[in-house]
């Protein structure tokens, strides 16, 4: 033949391609590779509703079918977007957010949520994305086509347990063991809802992302596997773990009672009801003599458009405090993660306070609106030294958002970065100070007390059977070196903390704190002189800082007048609380016994410009 | 005091910040915090020459030090520039380039060069990148400053062997144990020149980055530490290996020479030998019979801007060809890389025709200028069968320039992409067409053959004692049933080949090939019916397709006519080799049996936006 003519039922359309020259309204003529595309216009009522004579299978039906999911991160479930099968980053970026189940809906015999296979509560869907499965199409599909769909993690896990699908009714449909499930097919218009629970956070080994398949397949004849007709997917990015700053408003103050801190949780229970936050108090029961709050755990969030709680990170230092992020922080909307050290031994720098996180900043004009993580580590070019365990380090790099930054902690004897530095809300230039404890400003503070004829003013008033004068330690030729040492280290990290958050000199205040250097079986580390400022607890506009005990003049510390005339022009509130006996003597001060739980930041994780 | 005033060397200047309000020539107020900030204009010539009496220590001097490399990517180490120190993609990008040393200079006793500690001849040189370290001072450091570096990764590798570090005059100064070192401090104005040796391609665990941080350290006094005083650090980006696409010069044809192959051998020798290439002929004491030549290795190359060299992937597949790669084709400028599997059965997916890149493509606006890799695996939403083995997967997908696609191969009994597709250059469009297998086109052939009065004509003249004619293929149910089976697989990946690589219907030509399935242990699968005339050889505008023995009309064979119809308008010659004994019948083809080194893509792949 040399052409061709084409006759459909109504609702039938075609298109020929390449494009007929030639065209008339009866016949085309025939052309080498010739395509026939055929397309229908509404969903078919029953199967093989319509005819094309000339097309093999003669008798044909559309079926609309879609997987759907809030790719436009809105909280809502559109249809089929467009973008649902990808992930940008952005304000005009696309793709569905998933939440780690990590939370325990139930408050008795705890088990995170993601580690039972049932769903316990109504509450539970409130943590998983909603994804619908919308069809439309005949009462029956004919000779047996068939509906499955299957996860497929984009970065190819050796395991694959990244998430657990549940029907409407509870039912566990796809999960760790059963990676693949085929649907029924109700017939005509029709929406069956599931809800998709995340499992693990992204990882060194995992981006985040995670796909679902959903393939029509069709039977091929006796003999022959099921072949795929049509394939559809959707991408989800699993939330990352978010730390909080100290300009984020608190929420709530952990501190532990011990046998020897009555007066010490006093003041923090004065301080934290002044400012109107809660009180939580970790008891003996628990904490068993461990009262370092800050380096058991750190807090954090996970959030999505249709959710978002608080994630605990519990850290593989395991205290005699180990069991109180589990036990007493774990429950309904509280999530729980951790690390265990593979092959690798935990030091002291694997405490959390030696994890921080900035205030939002911009760098050489790229913005880090949810800051950035800093941690302490051993110096850049040192053989050896302490260092933040290698899995701790992978999880806090895997996540993104916060890219961290790395400081040289290794030269104190604790090794952690809030024994050096802090940040403050202020009102003006980029909302916060940087606090650098500085030697320099502490011998700045000594010296002219000593010019202005205070040189015997006794340090430590009432704390030590010795006197220390004003003189004596100006005297000291080994202190004075030491805390040159100190200075250079810090200063170091200054220059590190200048370029890596892009800080000018005037965001920077220098508290006048001393260190002494402790010779050591591996070399001369630092630690505090006199209780250590700069390690204190931010509470918005009011800081509960480590009282020094420094030279009095007039009845008032000479260290704490300079440090409230440093502060106060910055509308800060300072409040100087005694934690000489059952911190400071013990290598730690305010902020290593405390933690603070605080409001997520408004800013959306997934609208970073990645 | 409430004013001070300020006296220095010559060259020394001075800034205070906050900057004083009531600033005259002689005395500056003092204020709360202020900061004395001293510099000076030219480098020191003695140590210690210039004074600043007011500052401590009162005298000073200057080191102007820096490290390094071609940041700006020209091929030329430059002076200090700004960004050395991070990694940016595009042509607007920054940061410094690294190959992996994965050839061998020498061509007996072969090791890879990243294997020897020492360099063997000064033409290794030109695979390393220069580093210089640029120091401008007084003639003597003042007690015992040091100049220290050290690579660190910026992926946390468990292990450091990313990098060897060697001195103009061979020396390694930093390496696999070896990860610092002290630099010796020349005086005056110097340059130290290194060379840098990649020794990892990037993969799952390394994202490609390295860094090398310099430090300048001061002695604190005995009994501490020497102190960081400054830090300089440069990184480089491994190159990652990149594959050539079929549009691209081919360079050398490689193929194997068995016991049964002669005339098959002679065809492809008449067929380089007129297109102006090399030929490398395999012979059987090193290929032992495996004559899969396209399965045992996949050529591509490494790129820096100072140097580029070929480098084989060899394949974890490890047939009787397997030791052919490295010993017959790593040498000098000819890198080698292979992986191997991990607790994974190696299947037939491992073998390389299962591995093929397209060429460049422009998807919703999003450019791939080298191509998209393409691999076979097991569908979707499939729970068993055969993929590509883990660690390839992950080597494929680190290299990050060539975005891999993957497709569904499993539904073949040897399961390779290359037996259903694959790219020839074109004059038009998109410069490309991709052509697949296509049983449809085969019975559009057959059908209209009988149409045209030629149901008797033989298939496989000459070639089987029985008879196949026209009218019995067109009859067999089974074979029928088994290419419907077969269009399906296809179809799909048509679909995702088409939104993948975002191509349109006029982008891709149908080759009229059968295909049979066979009842295998783990369900059915598919071969090729007749020679799979897709699995060529694409050597510029030459194609050496399998002969496809089909029926002939007019002493002409009707396969090769309808495919030279489909080809021949883009300008492309067709030669059918006879491959039906030694390849076909072993279920392989032409492609199978050979393999095709290519010139480097002109694009360059640090100038990618990532």
């Amino acid at each position: 033949s040399k052409f061709f003519s084409i006759k459909c039922s109504p609702n039938v359309h075609y298109k020929i391609t390449p494009q007929a020259r030639d065209r008339n309204a009866d016949s085309y003529p025939l052309t080498p590779n010739a395509v026939l595309i055929v397309t229908m216009d509404a969903v078919s009522k029953t199967a093989n509703d319509s005819k094309v004579p000339a097309v093999h299978p003669q008798n044909i039906f559309t079926l609309r079918i879609s997987l759907d999911v809030d790719a436009d991160r809105d909280g809502i479930v559109e249809k089929n977007n467009p973008n649902k099968g990808s992930w940008k980053w952005g304000p005009n970026g696309h793709g569905a957010i998933l939440l780690v189940n990590c939370d325990s809906e139930t408050t008795n015999k705890k088990t995170l949520d993601s580690e039972v296979e049932e769903i316990r509560k109504v509450s539970d869907l409130q943590d998983m994305s909603k994804m619908i499965l919308r069809t439309n199409g005949p009462a029956e599909l004919p000779e047996g086509l068939s509906v499955l769909y299957r996860m497929v993690p984009l970065s190819f896990l050796p395991e694959n347990k990244l998430l657990k699908l549940f029907l409407k009714d509870y039912i566990m449909v796809v999960g760790t063991d059963m990676l693949t499930q085929k649907v029924p097919y109700l017939g005509g218009k029709t929406e069956l809802e599931f809800f998709v629970e995340g499992l693990r956070f992204p990882d060194k080994d995992f981006d985040g992302l995670i796909t679902i398949n959903l393939s029509l397949l069709e039977p091929c004849g006796k003999g022959f596997p099921e072949t795929p007709v049509f394939t559809d997917k959707v991408v989800f990015h699993i939330s990352p773990w978010i730390m909080t700053p100290n300009t984020l408003k608190p929420v709530e103050v952990y501190v532990c009672s011990t046998d020897d801190n009555h007066s010490f949780l006093k003041s923090i229970r004065n301080l934290v009801e002044k400012c109107g936050y809660k009180l939580k108090i970790c008891y003996e029961y628990m904490n068993r003599g461990d009262r370092w709050m800050q380096d058991e755990l750190e807090f954090g969030y996970i959030d999505s458009p249709h959710h978002q709680f608080p994630v605990v990170l519990d850290s593989p230092r395991d205290g005699d405090l180990q069991d109180f992020p589990y036990e007493s922080i774990l429950g309904p909307d509280f999530g729980y993660v951790t690390r265990h050290a593979l092959n690798e031994e935990v030091s002291s720098l694997d405490s959390f306070g030696n994890l921080e996180v900035s205030p939002p900043v911009t760098v050489n004009g790229k913005s880090y609106p949810l800051g950035r993580i800093i941690i302490g580590v051993a110096f850049p070019t040192a053989t050896s030294g302490r260092n933040m365990t290698q899995v701790v380090q992978d999880f806090l790099w895997a996540q993104k958002v916060q890219a961290p930054i790395a400081l040289y902690s290794d030269w104190l004897v604790v090794g952690h970065v809030d024994e050096f530095m802090t940040f403050v809300p202020a009102p003006d230039r980029k909302k916060f100070r940087l606090l650098l404890a500085s030697p320099d400003a502490g011998y700045k503070v000594f010296k002219s007390l000593q010019n202005n004829g205070h040189g015997n003013a006794e340090m430590f008033p009432g704390k030590h059977s010795l006197i220390f004068s004003n003189s004596f330690i100006l005297s000291d030729k080994k202190l004075q070196a030491g805390n040159r040492y100190v200075q250079n280290c810090i200063d170091w990290n200054r220059d590190v903390l200048k370029k890596e958050l892009g800080l000018d000199d005037e965001d920077i205040i220098d508290l006048p704190i001393l260190f002494q250097v402790l010779e050591e079986k591996k070399g001369a580390r630092a630690v505090a002189y006199y209780p250590d400022m700069v390690n204190m607890i931010v509470l918005g506009d009011q800081l509960g800082i480590p009282k020094p005990f420094g030279p009095k003049v007039n009845g008032r510390c000479a260290l704490e007048t300079e440090v409230r005339s440093l502060l106060e022009p910055l509308g800060l509130k300072c409040t100087f609380i005694d934690d000489f006996a059952p911190y400071h003597k013990l290598l730690g001060e305010v902020h290593c016994g405390s933690n603070v739980l605080r409001e997520a930041s408004p800013f959306k994780w997934w609208n970073l410009e990645l």
